[in-house]
């Protein structure tokens, strides 16, 4: 594989809570994604799921509370746990999960999507 | 878990080469080093390896090239690849591997350090 300059990845789409796969190791996959608005309450019975904030702000609400994370900041959701991910403006994340991770967890939500490379 | 603030934390400690744990992700950790001068050669046989740099610049040889890494770039090491991390000046970044990978790898080096959490 080559380098991957995350913030140039960013400029090759612009939807809205799609995440794109911009490397693996092992059986995880590296993707990131860009986040305006409300996703939807899920979560993943199998899997904590690793957050990373790369440009603006990003909220992820939990049933007894919520987490502000701005640019540098993580948060590693606990398998399990409830949460809605959402961003009052544009926020680019990176997140790392295992490769049959689905975006939305246990939703049966429309936002569901397969990530693709970019 | 709280979130984290990656930079904060690269204020907590001083030492270069010695992988101080962030947080987990189901059998993986996340994990943070300071980087001066040159490492040791050496390969993990079970593992990708993924290196985020985070502040400065790092540069990975391998014995068919090498990557130079600025801040916001990622590269992957393929397990079985041998590579030599070094940094002119020092240079801060962030590593994605499962919990059992030794930081020297195959190398039998006085390198060789058990990641500590901070």
């Amino acid at each position: 594989m080559d380098k991957v300059n995350i913030k140039e990845k960013f400029q090759l789409f612009s939807e809205h809570w799609s995440p794109k796969i911009l490397g693996e190791v092992n059986d995880y996959y590296v993707k990131v994604f860009k986040a305006k608005g409300e996703f939807v309450w899920h979560q993943h019975a199998d899997s904590d799921e690793f957050f990373l904030v790369i440009h603006g702000q990003l909220k992820i609400k939990l049933k007894n509370g919520e987490v502000t994370l701005n640019e540098g900041e993580f948060y590693i959701v606990p398998k399990g746990v409830e949460h809605l991910p959402y961003a009052e403006a544009e926020c680019h994340a990176l997140l790392f999960e295992p490769k049959q991770v689905v975006n939305t967890g246990d939703a049966d939500s429309e936002k569901t999507v397969e990530p693709e490379w970019i």
